[in-house]
């Protein structure tokens, strides 16, 4: 297997009267007699002296792969090619997470992760772009905000490894459209306006140097199927393999927006659209972010709410996850009605206040009607992507052998949960897979296997786009999803199974 | 002919409900409709937004090639095909000349010459090895002294044109393989010692924001064949075209070093060896570079010296050319003898001083004997090359259609002189021919005609190297060069006649 950067050990003999090839020349034939063409870059043309001569001509060459032909990028004395390394990156909007990859071994040596430093911008991507929309001035400090986070990730990795980006060939990155627009400084407002035709989709190789990222090599950004369908969802797809197998897989990526493919080795149909903030804590009145003091785990015992407190601190807000459960445990307990409304003759925790029914999940936090009627339409809007493909498909939930979903929804959220509010589809729990960081796994994958690039033209070539707003029955589907877990209880034989059981 | 840019006037639609493709990719998709494949950098993908929408879709690409493929390296609104521009540098190490080329219409807009800003660090170049050797710090000085010059010229034409480096695509440049060593930052010590093998001889196109010179493409260097014949020379045989013909021809191009290929479209043959620093005005006591106030054409006409001055201003020494003539005069009027002897007999204007003749050419300035002894040893030299590579070759010199002389001494030397006193073999004046800045106009064919980078790998393929230093009895044909014109005065028949019809 062999990445997108090479380390060449070469052990050449020096000039003499017989043969006074120039050093550049030497090196060159040195590699071509291992069968690689290369082009030398200026930078290392001003290494060649004096270190090829210290080195007594035992030097190693990095190489880096454009896309096209493989760049001498650096040239060491010695024989380093043990120190081969890059980066792969996923440039979320909230976080920014990075890892070294040892790319001779194929190990990842560590992984830092830090808030994006665009938050103070807007915690939503939308604020962003309408705070430096028609300013160049303003862009280039968004496109400085990602820049500066990356090498933040970069420096907590050189603290810990002692291995910095000047000792890195390559870096592949993984986001979405909007994120990627701003990484390379590009207006990113046509992400979220219509026609939705996007600046560029193909960034390709571009080099390091050029975009603030002091690797010898480039940074190359993965292609975007479209404005919803970012590089982050090609990544995703290349980690978990959807566009290899026989058996028909499913990837679902769901947060703000939802992205949704199907498909195997034959085909891929792709959608995405917006689920709403709710499933990430926003919108709900103590919805929180995942860390310090949020609730993510819920139970209801004898009457009682449990809740499992991040850092094992006082309840401070709640996340994605615990609402989840909570909605959940509301339910099978009977505390809300199939429509999310709150029974009040149920407990003594659910009360009213200014006309509205809320529960005390925690001491002195509520959650309300108005959080529950949110959360469902997010949470129907989620299932409904997943109903509406698979119908246009004709594909049945049946023939699905993996439904990964990923990032840190997939991880956090209880799926026994996540299936009994209808989020996910009722199908067996081993078929229903955490992805994590998919987008981040498909970055470090390219980075060892060049073969990936060809794998990327070929999943864009086969994706085939569904646009789930344009559709008029879509709205329809959704507004019977709007029900915990279905209008039709049919469609989830395991929670209907645990109804029954749970009033016995 | 296509040169080593473009520029491509597209007419494209625009973003629609039907057609979302992203702006980057109607590019590209308008380019391969007209059979291109190009390849966008981070600097055109950050100005696709607003140019696209401003200009409707109406836009030009410039499109640079690296070598390999078309790099779509500026985005202008509407048709700009006609603003195409490109620089051709000839690099010396006195004087770094610029031209500005149409590259629509093929045609020169400008030329602009400034002396060189490496002068301070030294007037020959070995003075400048020596002060940055082994000091990066230094090192860089002198590559941005290079880069300063260029940008001098470039300025001037700026000036004179309105055309700035902004809106040029590529720059070729040629230049000996020192001072091309110094434009890239590489330690030049490696041209002048042994075993001769220099850093980077292929140093191809390099980006030219990379090297400090804010065009939007490329900076090519000319390659070169080995330590002392560089890119100038390449690009000199570029321009007058040896490589192409039937007929055997003679590239000859001669200063302080001598550089001389003979051959035609099935072989070159080529050499290089030191001349001297006297046929550029060098140890010659009032010897000066052609400017203002040099004594540039010499004739004695009954019993006097008669001297033209650059600039017609009073005489404040002698350049090359006017060396040239100075000597012929003096040798056709018997003031000086075959081996380059004042007669002092034959003119009042020869007076002893401190124990050696001198002549005073002009009021109150002299050559003496000694600057003539030099000359000669100078001259026998270049004319050694010539010579040995005849004999070696088994090339007669009935058999040359043309004995191109390049650069300024060819430009500027009289012909009928030159041979006169054995500088220039003894042949048909129409077949001895000034190829002028052949350097020069070589970078810019180049700029016009993408094929010749093909004849340039061509070139250096067929060239064989002959080393002269290597070979003994060089030394001793030097010898008998060093008579006026030669030893054996039946190798220059025409100076044997004009001589016979003297005595007359």
């Amino acid at each position: 297997m062999e990445g997108i950067s090479r380390k060449i050990y070469l052990e050449l003999s020096g000039p003499s009267e017989e043969d006074s090839r120039s050093s550049q020349q030497r090196i060159l034939d040195g590699l071509e007699g291992m069968g690689i063409e290369g082009r030398m870059t200026l930078r290392v043309m001003g290494k060649l002296y004096p270190l090829c001569e210290e080195a007594q001509w035992k030097l190693t060459v990095s190489l880096a792969w454009d896309g096209i032909q493989w760049i001498l990028t650096d040239i060491e004395p010695g024989d380093t090619r043990t120190a081969h390394y890059g980066y792969a990156v996923d440039i979320g909007s909230t976080t920014v997470v990075a890892r070294l990859w040892n790319c001779e071994t194929g190990e990842c040596l560590w992984e830092a992760g830090n808030y994006s430093r665009q938050i103070p911008y807007g915690t939503d991507i939308l604020t962003r772009i309408f705070y430096c929309k028609d300013d160049p001035q303003k862009r280039k400090e968004l496109k400085d905000a990602v820049i500066d986070t990356i090498l933040d990730d970069l420096k907590e990795i050189e603290e810990k490894t002692g291995i910095g980006p000047e000792q890195c060939i390559q870096m592949v990155t993984a986001g979405n459209t909007a994120m990627i627009h701003f990484l390379l400084d590009m207006d990113a407002f046509c992400v979220f306006s219509t026609p939705y035709a996007v600046r560029a989709d193909r960034p390709g190789f571009l080099p390091g140097r050029e975009l603030g990222i002091p690797i010898s090599g480039f940074v190359y950004c993965y292609p975007g199927k479209s404005n919803y369908l970012g590089g982050d969802i090609l990544s995703g797809l290349v980690a978990v393999e959807i566009h290899k197998r026989e058996e028909i897989q499913v990837f679902f990526d769901i947060g703000t927006n939802g992205e949704l493919v199907i498909g195997n080795r034959d085909f891929l149909i792709c959608g995405a659209g917006a689920a709403g903030p709710a499933l990430e804590g926003g919108s709900v009145r103590t919805g929180m972010r995942a860390c310090e003091g949020a609730v993510d785990r819920v139970k209801i015992r004898e009457g009682k709410i449990l809740c499992h407190v991040i850092g094992e601190k006082e309840a401070k807000g709640i996340c994605g996850s615990g609402i989840i459960e909570l909605i959940a445990e509301l339910f099978l307990n009977g505390w809300i009605n199939i429509l999310g409304k709150f029974q009040p003759e149920q407990s003594d925790l659910i009360t009213e206040q200014e006309g509205s029914f809320r529960v005390e999940y925690a001491h002195g936090l509520y959650f309300w009607q108005e959080d529950l009627d949110e959360f469902i339409k997010t949470k129907a809007a989620a299932s409904t992507m997943v109903e509406y493909m698979f119908r246009e498909s004709g594909i049945s939930l049946k023939e699905v052998s993996g439904f990964y979903v990923a990032g840190a929804f997939g991880k956090h959220v209880d799926k026994e949960a996540a299936v009994t509010i209808g989020m996910y589809p009722d199908m067996e729990r081993e078929r229903l897979i955490s992805a994590g960081n998919a987008s981040l796994d498909g970055a470090g994958k390219l980075l060892l296997d060049r073969q990936v690039l060809a794998e990327i033209d070929e999943i864009l070539e086969k994706m085939v786009y569904i646009q789930f707003g344009a559709v008029e029955d879509f709205l329809h589907m959704m507004v019977a999803a709007q029900a915990i877990p279905h209008t039709d209880l049919e469609r989830y034989p395991s929670v209907k199974k645990k109804l029954e059981e749970r009033k016995k």
